[in-house]
């Protein structure tokens, strides 16, 4: 996985950071920045066509985090707005990189950016291809 | 539910206060005592003889939380170790109530108090009646 | 604290549950309710004209949650949306008691109820007033 | 940051998983181990002579998470118990890189892997140095 700037559609999720998400230190913990990301993958698949609830649920096919990164460059407070803006970065049948950026809401600087990496596992927990149908969508 | 002082047996577990169970007031963040109370009412099980991991898995019956409550009286912080001290406050066949206490390791003061409720579903999620043996087993 | 049905102004927030909130019951983990409280309260204090945020930043003054309580009445999916509907359920200069609905979007079923009571604290921590322009805006 | 196994002393904790760690893919949620590997650098710190705690409160020095990484290897599930296993991979006076092992209790299988990047700040959160014990601590 690169932090290098990804080009590709994109799609854009607002959040309110929760009370909850800070810590004694008076930002945000830096787990739940992988949260958000999968706020954003949520958003992102929503977009593109599908819930990946629906995946899960018709089709037995699970997106199982194989790898997670996170870079912070700027403290996130209680209370803020960030956009969390997400993209495919890599997508192949059996494996799916999504890349993450926390921007603020004003001038979009860059807080935070991520990416996960997502192995296609079958009903049975092993490795298969996504249907082609979701593999379209992800590619755009 | 009520607040009243509980008796009969109990089991403590002991738990170290992470980083991340902190908020910006410096204090434990209220909505984590109720995970606490879980991992008591784990180990409580698992003193009284059973895992509530193989009720699940092997018997398909889930202790669905049906309400919960906690009253704070003192602040804890991250890195304090403190005692979760749970007890059955009330045992029928389809509804269970856990009492916990969160205790100061040193001197016992109390910290917390609260209950659980839980109603006994089986696979399909309906209500059902707790096997004997586990009834036993909570009645102590 | 009591369940009875309150009445008064409230403040509905919008929720669209994260993978993170749901357990291996593939349901909301019940501690989660307590966060959504949290949020809905945050939302219920900006539309009566203040942000919590600045009561803690610029006025050194925090609400300390003293008591919390939730009934769980039907299970909370992943991606479900959900209002948290909030309400002041009374209000005195030294302990603010908020009653929060959570409810399906399509129809309003009540999913779950709750209510958590906070103690108004200064900065060292002690108990104090709530400035008579904030407690104004509670009482609506 | 890589993941190349890494020598040198380490430190043991035992993690016992919670309930609220699961997710509904019946296994525990990818963000949580980074809450893990703050419980490994936590008792990490402490068998190095000092508490972190102690870092914070007495000198107002903090180690802020710059990067943080996982891989997954092997799924963890509720009440599981786990060793986290840390390292310091690099220890520079501004920056500090920890480095960390989930491991089986029972043959030490890797279950998973990651490294967590620290830079050292001050109270006014600028960028400083750690104080020579403490650096010297961790250098082992």
């Amino acid at each position: 996985m690169t932090a290098d700037p990804v080009e590709g559609p994109h799609v854009d999720a607002r959040i309110r950071v929760r009370y909850a998400e800070s810590d004694q230190m008076g930002v945000v913990y830096h787990a739940n920045y992988l949260v958000w990301f999968e706020v954003g993958r949520t958003e992102f698949l929503r977009q593109r066509g599908f819930r990946y609830r629906d995946l899960e649920r018709e089709h037995g096919i699970f997106l199982a985090v194989a790898e997670a990164r996170c870079r912070y460059l700027a403290p996130v407070h209680y209370d803020d707005e960030v956009i969390v803006r997400t993209r495919v970065f890599r997508s192949r049948r059996r494996l799916v990189t999504f890349h993450y950026q926390v921007l603020q809401v004003e001038g979009e600087a860059l807080l935070a950016e991520g990416e996960t990496s997502h192995v296609v596992l079958n009903r049975d927990r092993r490795p298969c291809s996504l249907p082609e149908k979701y593999a379209k969508c992800l590619q755009g």
